[in-house]
């Protein structure tokens, strides 16, 4: 289900609070596409490499061997250094992505580097910059966020959302005191591209993330 | 329905959310101006020339016929430095408009060039003081804005709205959780014209953004 | 129905919304000044002369033929440079008022002024310095204000609803969503007079407002 | 009613809106004061003497006659300068008072006090010193206080309900959308005194601040 | 009632708004101490002694007596100078405990320490501080504090209900405009101590504290 | 029932108000793992080694015994000097854990050594690296944290929960004013463990922390 319905050569943006499982959904997006033949590129901060290759595991995702077969690379931001990373992430990405023939970018979470600025203007100035470089590079990119803490539909420094060229939000949904909490998903944007304005039920299964309805969100 | 009535030489202000549509009704006000033999400029940041093309393609819109036949401009600005390029914009823009008898100008989104300033002060007046270059210069203009995270009947800055002698709402209606969301438009102030105060749902369909009921909304 | 009720040599604040009509009310204060032969200045921030005449004209109220008439001033005040504007209204009016023997001043909207201020204290001290130098020259006077985005009864600045004697809100009521918008007017407060609490809906039409009851409210 | 109930030397906050009647109510202890032949001190800011006697003429208050009497002092200070103000106050209060022997003093009001300060402590710090040697000086003493824009139960700064001995509170209540708005007092604190927790309307007449229901709320 | 339950040598905040009583429970733990022959310590900010031991007298508690008698010590802190009363409560009141063999200590009310400080981290340093240098002594601590104006569960620095071994919560309820308001009062936190989650009415007496239900609260 | 099902290595937050149970819960954790021959390590800030023996104590956990027998560590952090308490502890936690043979630490709270940090990324950089230092030494963590005043789903910095494997929430239910109030406990997060997205009661009783039903939730 996951990565078809991307448009290609796009950046997506996933907003979910913690738990909501938008690590796994980027795992999900890459293996999607190892599964399709294409090569991708996922970017942590501060990840173990094993942790993310054992969760992966978890789920049934082989992504040890597909390190072995040059089909991904696990790529380790230094949260000690932001600013170098991102200048880094800035340079070299392009020829990575070029070099490896990536298709499918995950970076978890922008919001290490949005943590970075002081001022929305240089946030927005460099996250777009990052942005353009990326998609220059032909690659589709989902970017998963961490959100507000006054409004689950908006990112933490809310820009992301606006230079994304998609939104898909991972809502954590408490209907009431002690009640059973829900997650759905929703996608709020899709530059260029119809698209439903449903709200759906999802869980994190030892598939993944599995939406409970038959639907072709992605 | 876009964009005949919208008053000649007013600047609009389209407030709305991440994906509900302001882009493509900026692309909207020109091609409608482009169907009437109106020269039209689109400015925007850091979007590709050719994704706007296509996106704008898409839906039927020849962008890039209308470029070659010289009745369309893309400007596309840099997000890098943005009080670089809202001088440009504030000195070159008159002639311009004059050179090219621009009638109809977008700017998408205002709200990168608010960004540029700390202080409620000098935003409201290097904005106000672009609008009214534009304004001398005799085209309709219309620009859109992203909203504050608090109010979606504000712009993120809250002026923008004072400023434009019309604003357009595009509102994203979550009725409920798990409910599908609804689009919905709102025309909450056209300066010297009466205008309605209904709210009316609306689509982002492959012809544009179409208004549920036929309303001469624009 | 406009200014008749408005206690004389009274500053009272209209603080509303933007498409509230803050505009229109300021020019039917000046407009129902001129009807009894009283001499009106109508001081606004960037906005062109004509335009303003042309919005009047549209309504029916000629104020191009009062300027000729030395019954109307419109003075334009230099958004580029708030601090030296405010100066030259504190210097200026009082001049202006007396030669021109003003009865009636609207300043739209006093909010441009109270925005070059940092902190609550100056903001407040030079306000109301302007206040007393208007009142002191005798004439009757409107400040339009812009209100605050979190609660429609309060101003940007939340200040100058305490320093006029008199505040009149223009509130835009959304009932629920997809729902038309109501606009309603109330008196909040006019200083030693007994006055109503009722809430009545008015709108913006071709002779101005009209609020819907039958109402002695100004 | 107003003022046989205040405990004798306490200094109480009116903690109100604008428009409430804050300024009403103010002179009406202070006129309860004339009526028995104790002596008063209002201190204003900015207001003008004149415009004071004139609104409690309306009333059927003869302000101007116990200023000859020498029953009543109206002390204007100056807001162009808070801080000296309110020195001056810390400094000739007490002789004032002494001298004068007035047994009541009214702050209207103490939010400009409050409003010279950027810090919580240093606010809480010279507004207790003022109400302490206020209260040394034995006079019983009513501060009139503007409120948060956020919370109408408490001050705009939320400290001088906790220095004031007592508080009531002028509420505005606006039940709902175009439904007539009813003002509200209630005794929130009243230091060592057993008092009623009941809320009751009032209402501003030309008699002054009558409270609905017969009650000695004062 | 007052007192029996408190753990011996715990530090417990009372969190309530202004006029909830705050002040009158210190006292009348303090009372409860007397009444068990327990020396105890007031100390409080610009409260002048006279003002306490009347407050008290009133609900005929004999504070006068109690400080003849050695019994009570009443001490006035200088809010003119609260860094320096911090540091002579810090360096002095152990001694002062220890000689005078004092069990019960109220702090009325913390939030003067509290607001001399300009950050999070130095406020919680020092307030940590002060709390186990008394708790040290060995003396059972009351310490009031007022509230958030934006949460009435939350202290107004939202630190000391971290702090201290238990919290009670004072609050008021405003069932509805215009309904009377109800004082309640519940346990919110008591370290290593099972105790009910219950929410009592109370009322401020003449007799001090009393909470409707025959509980054994404290 | 606690210890069981948290995954082994991970680092879990705990986030919850006042009065909640962290601590209780951050012994029981470490309680369980003496139960099962695990030695732990509990870190708190300015805890008297001796309460926090005395409150284990009464619930049953002899705590004495277990740093006599060499199974348990108390380290008491110093609150005066934060950033040197954290440098510490990233320093030497490392060589204690692998000396020491420690299979759970507990830090209670975390909050504190967040509150050193005057802004998001470095405050994200040093407790991510402290995670770091602990994750990879082989323990199993939890780290209590107070939560935000404003959202009871968030913690005070609202990082930490993005930062840590797993989420537990306790949380303070009110249900309305006058009503009983409520504990909830809810796992909102556990990375690559499928887990429950139920909300239980639970209380604070004689034998720790009780979930009321028979749930395997940790």
């Amino acid at each position: 289900m996951l990565g078809g319905g991307i448009p290609e050569k796009n950046i997506i943006a996933v907003l979910g609070g913690y738990g909501s499982g938008k690590t796994i959904l980027g795992m999900q997006f890459i293996n999607r596409g190892l599964e399709e033949d294409e090569r991708g590129v996922f970017i942590s901060f501060d990840e173990d490499e094993d942790k993310l290759i054992r969760i992966a595991s978890n789920i049934g995702w082989d992504f040890g061997s597909a390190i072995k077969d040059r089909m991904l690379v696990l790529i380790r931001l230094d949260a000690a250094d932001i600013g170098r990373s991102l200048t880094r992430a800035q340079s070299e990405l392009p020829t990575l992505i070029e070099t490896f023939d990536a298709k499918r970018i995950v970076i978890d979470p922008i919001t290490l580097f949005e943590m970075h600025f002081r001022d929305d203007e240089s946030r927005r100035r460099e996250i777009s910059k990052l942005c353009t470089i990326i998609q220059a590079s032909g690659a589709t990119t989902m970017l998963t966020s961490e959100i507000s803490t006054d409004n689950p539909f908006a990112s933490k420094y809310g820009e992301i959302e606006y230079i994304a060229d998609g939104v898909i939000i991972f809502q954590h949904i408490r209907p009431a005191p002690l009640k059973r909490s829900i997650l759905a998903v929703e996608i709020a944007k899709m530059r260029g591209v119809k698209h439903a304005r449903d709200v759906k039920p999802y869980d994190i299964t030892d598939k993944g993330i599995v939406v409970d309805f038959d639907a072709d969100l992605f």
